[in-house]
């Protein structure tokens, strides 16, 4: 049984791997557009060696396909894309919630 | 500075009051539409008399408006009428994931 909908909780945490199997981060939350409804983007959180230099990055969530085998989002873009696109420090006052188009996309989202 | 995106997880959680000033419940999580992104629905939990008798019910995203004074969203329904409509009995194995449309429109949703 194949199910259309997917729990925005079921989501958030969940593992993303890039085209060339290298993994991109977790998904920490999604931006929802408030008068629509539609999500923006994914928020996947990076994290460097023993957990430091983290970053969290927009992912289009178009971008992203659910590899349901191994449970795992699959993204069409490699971790040195991602982290050439915009990106937020942790701890950063970045203000993600004003993210909303129009924003420079990153390379990235493609067209 | 009015923000046009809102977290996943902050809507996660936030209280719905209805048209009359009652409250419904609780967001307990969205449901998405995989493909597009969409969110089909919001999953209001509502609970009894002592957390008794926990029941979810489904709840149009447009049909909530966020209260940014009071930090809740309003739902231009009543509790009797959304307890009118589809429900999912705290524990039982409905197939939430599974009620994409077509599926039968409480009647508060509406047209």
């Amino acid at each position: 049984m194949t199910h259309t909908l997917v729990p925005s909780d079921l989501v958030e945490g969940t593992a993303v791997y890039g085209r060339d199997g290298e993994k991109l981060g977790t998904i920490e939350r999604l931006m929802l557009e408030k008068t629509t409804g539609a999500v923006a983007y994914a928020v996947v959180r990076h994290s460097g060696f023993m957990f430091s230099n983290t970053h969290h990055y927009p992912v289009l969530w178009n971008s992203l396909k659910y590899n349901s085998q191994r449970r795992v989002y699959e993204a069409d873009l490699t971790l040195a894309e991602m982290q050439a696109g915009a990106s937020e420090l942790d701890g950063d006052a970045f203000d993600w919630g004003n993210r909303a188009p129009p924003y420079a996309p990153p390379l990235y989202w493609g067209t």
